[in-house]
C-alpha cells in the first residue's frame, strides 16, 4: 500500500512512521509512507498557502490551489506506475477535518483493501471548501475534541490502517487484537510476580484450570463492559444466560434500595 | 503544566513535541513536555517490562513493576519541587486504554486546569491489572478504533490540553476554535481566489453585507450539521425559526415520497 499524507509540517511524522509497527512495515515494503510539503505547491512568490477569508471573520483558510497542485501531482504519478502495466484502484483522497465520518474500526478495514491513500492535513485554519468539494474522496474525524491540525489524526489512520495489512503483525500480536472482535472490553490480564506490594493475581487464573481461567475471563469482560460501555452489549454476542446476567444487574441498577434490602 | 510520558518509544515523541504549537508551547515555557522511557526502571538484568499472561492466551502483558517505578520516580521530584514553596495538585495519571473513557473536549478543558499531567502508553500487550487497580486516576481512551499502542492517543490528548492554555494561541487562532462553541459544524470557507477552474465562491461571501453573511453561514452550518451529525442538534442552541425549520426537513427525510409529489 502507498501511503501519502500532505502537510506543513513534515517533520512530526519522521518519529512516528520510523518507529514501532509503522517503522516495520515500512522496511519490509508493506506500506510506503511519505509525506508531501503542499508549500513546495503554492506557485505564489511568497509561498503562501492561506489567505483571508471571504465574507470575513478571525483565522485563516488555506487555499485550493496549492493542495489541488499536490495532489494531482501524487495522481500523475500514480498514472505512471499503472502504464508499467499494475492495475491499480483510484487512490482514496482524504481530508482529516472535524466535520468528517467518525472513524471507526470498520473504516480501517475499508481502507486497509485500498492501494493508494492520500491524507489532507490543514493546520489551524479551515480548508477552502472547493477542495471539499471537488476533491477529496472522504472526510474523517478522530473524535469530538478540538487539535491544532490534521497530522496526529492522519497518524491515527493510518496507524489502525497499516496494523491490518497482511504481513505487518506477527501472530502474537494479531491474537491480541482479536480479542477485541467478540464486541466486549478485554478483561484484566495479570502477570508476574503473584504478588506485587501485598497485591494478589485472583486465584481463578492461577488455577491451571482452562474452563476456570475462560470462565473468569469472560465473566470479567462482561462486568467491564457493563460498567464502562453498556451501549456496547446491544451488539455484543452474548449466550442466554448472560442475557439474563445483564437484565438482572440493570434492574439492580435501576433500583439500588430493593437489592440492599 | 508539566506533563511526562511514559513510554518504550520516546523517538515517536520528538517531532510532535517539538513543531507547531506544541513546540511554541514548549519554548514559551507554558508547558513542560517530556518522555520517560520506562525500561529504564525494568530492575531485571535484561531490562524486561513484560511477562506472560497468567492464565495463557497470546500476547505479552506489562509488568507493574517498571511503571510504578518510573512513576514513582516523577512524583518525588514533583514532591521536591512543592518542597520549594510551590503549592500543587496531585498529578493526574493517565493510562491510555481502549476500555478507558472516550476522551472529549469537556475532558481537554478538565485536565488543562490540572499542574501536571503523566501519561502512560502501553504497546501491543495489555498491562498487568494492578497499574490500573492501584496506580492510575485515569483511564482515557480516543476513540473506537485498535492502534498499536498508546502513544498517538497520548499525542492527541496532549495536543488537545497544551491548546487550551492561556498564552498559547495567538488571539487569530482562538477565534476559530471558538466557532466550534455554538455546538454545530462549521460553515464552509472560501479565500482567494474568487474563481478557481471554473468554481465560484457563494455570491453571499462576496456581497459585503454582513448581516446576509451572517445568515449564509448560519445556515449552512445547520444544514451541514443536520446532514452530517443530527444528533449534535439536540443540544445546540438554536432560535424558533431554526427549530421549525428543521423539524420541517426532518419530515421531509422521513416521507422523501410525500415531498416529491
Amino acid at each position: 500500500m502507498r501511503i501519502d499524507v500532505l502537510t506543513l509540517f513534515p517533520e512530526m511524522f519522521e518519529g512516528v512512521f520510523g518507529s514501532s509497527i509503522l517503522g516495520k512495515a515500512r522496511d519490509k515494503g508493506i506500506a510506503s509512507l511519505n509525506t508531501v510539503n503542499f508549500r513546495d505547491f503554492a506557485n505564489n512568490k511568497h509561498n503562501t498557502v492561506d489567505d483571508m477569508p471571504y465574507g470575513g471573520g478571525g483565522g485563516m483558510v488555506l487555499k485550493a490551489e496549492p493542495i489541488f497542485g499536490a495532489v494531482e501531482h501524487l495522481l500523475e504519478n500514480a498514472d505512471r506506475s499503472a502504464e508499467d502495466g499494475l492495475e491499480k484502484r483510484k487512490p482514496r483522497i482524504i481530508l482529516m477535518c472535524p466535520q468528517g465520518r467518525t472513524f471507526s474500526q470498520e473504516i480501517a478495514k475499508e481502507l486497509s483493501a485500498e492501494d493508494h491513500l492520500i491524507f489532507i492535513c490543514g493546520h489551524y485554519e479551515g480548508y477552502d471548501e472547493r477542495i471539499r468539494e471537488f476533491l477529496v474522496t472522504d472526510e474523517l474525524s478522530v473524535g469530538d475534541y478540538v487539535l491544532t491540525g490534521g497530522e496526529l489524526p492522519a497518524m491515527v489512520v493510518v496507524d489502525a490502517v497499516v496494523r491490518l495489512l497482511p504481513g505487518t503483525l506477527g501472530n502474537e500480536q494479531s491474537a491480541v487484537t482479536d480479542s477485541f472482535s467478540d464486541g466486549l472490553l478485554e478483561y484484566p490480564h495479570y502477570t508476574r510476580p503473584a504478588e506485587f506490594r501485598g497485591w494478589k493475581v485472583p486465584d481463578a487464573l492461577l488455577s491451571g484450570h482452562h474452563a476456570e481461567i475462560e470462565k473468569w475471563r469472560r465473566q470479567q469482560s462482561l462486568e467491564r463492559t457493563f460498567q464502562r460501555r453498556p451501549e456496547l452489549l446491544k451488539t455484543a454476542e452474548l449466550t442466554v444466560k448472560e442475557r439474563e446476567w445483564l437484565e438482572k444487574m440493570s434492574m439492580e441498577r435501576a433500583n439500588p434500595a430493593e437489592t440492599r434490602e
